[in-house]
């Protein structure tokens, strides 16, 4: 029997810093890799198909619906956004675990299918930082600022269906915390007994 | 509603360091603090009262045990070891994790009474190493040292009773690892309710 890796689903309104989070944390940390969403947008300068996304079009997207390959997709205005299964269950079975970074929908269709995944939600510090990093450059609009900050409460609602809260206060921090939860539960004994089965064995065996 | 403090149990065999990483893990996390036992033994010289052990007769320690004062105790040779609830209920009640030092038999106990306790079972990397570490200065007979293995061995045994396990084989990585354990439990969602009930409020009045 080998080690699983575990499924971690992070979601975060715009704004609270959730993507470099997981970069940073992607960085440090070699037992763990981010899902490569797929989408049938088209794909803009700078960006690598397989990196950022996996670009494929619509037919093939609803072809994988129809499969049901899908752990979770959606659809943003006139596109769709999913997570295809097979890498995602490729890597858990290395022991590798894997972050999804989804929305509060996206959480919900994978608790369904793979109920073990451990759910994060990260949140600015305040209304008011949250506003400041919402307005960007200052070129927006005031009402298109409004807008987004009422996206991001639609989406913060949600929290309490998330097993851990992180608050982006001080990255360093926050990110030493997100570590924290992959750390903690690698140590889960029923994961230890698996991961040092050797040892364990050679331990009581004196 | 204010933020209770977590109770933790850390036990491990002689030998596998549990007492120096619970010290360094106390050096740098202030917001947790580790439970001084009652003793009916002797101070020895250089110890210090209600610091190294809180000293008792053993009629007082007794009448303790008569109130039920005490979350567990052990009768060790012709001494009494226990630890009392009132000081570990009062550090939790304000917001401070409590680490108590004690062995399986204790920890059985105190579940009994804290089933929220979160336990962490320490070991040794190795059977050599342990050995190593329990043959101290090399002035111990064979046969001593196999008797302290033979306890350590009925003490690991033992460890899938616990929550967590530590194996402290590169002592930074084990103060690490012990860490995370006690910061993660303080991002689970229902402690960062009750720990940022304003935030949340504030972030989602907009």
């Amino acid at each position: 029997m080998s080690v699983k890796g575990t499924l971690y689903i992070v979601s975060a309104p715009s704004g609270a810093g959730k993507t470099s989070l997981v970069k940073a944390l992607l960085k440090q940390d070699q037992q763990v890799r981010v899902s490569v969403s797929h989408t049938t947008r088209d794909m803009r300068p700078g960006e690598q198909d397989g990196v950022d996304y996996n670009f494929v079009t619509m037919d093939m997207f609803d072809g994988l619906i129809a499969q049901k390959q899908f752990l979770e997709y959606a659809d943003v205005f006139t596109n769709k956004y999913g997570t295809s299964q097979v890498w995602v269950k490729s890597e858990l079975d290395k022991g590798i675990d894997v972050i999804l970074e989804i929305d509060w929908q996206g959480a919900e269709q994978v608790r369904q299918l793979m109920p073990d995944a451990v759910s994060i939600f990260v949140l600015p510090p305040s209304q008011g930082e949250l506003r400041k990093r919402l307005t960007g450059r200052g070129q927006d609009d005031v009402s298109v600022i409004d807008l987004r900050m009422s996206q991001a409460v639609s989406e913060m609602e949600h929290y309490p269906e998330f097993d851990y809260v992180v608050i982006n206060d001080d990255f360093d921090i926050a990110l030493t915390q997100l570590q924290a939860v992959l750390t903690a539960q690698r140590l889960q004994r029923d994961v230890q007994c698996v991961r040092h089965a050797d040892l364990l064995k050679d331990l009581l065996s004196v």
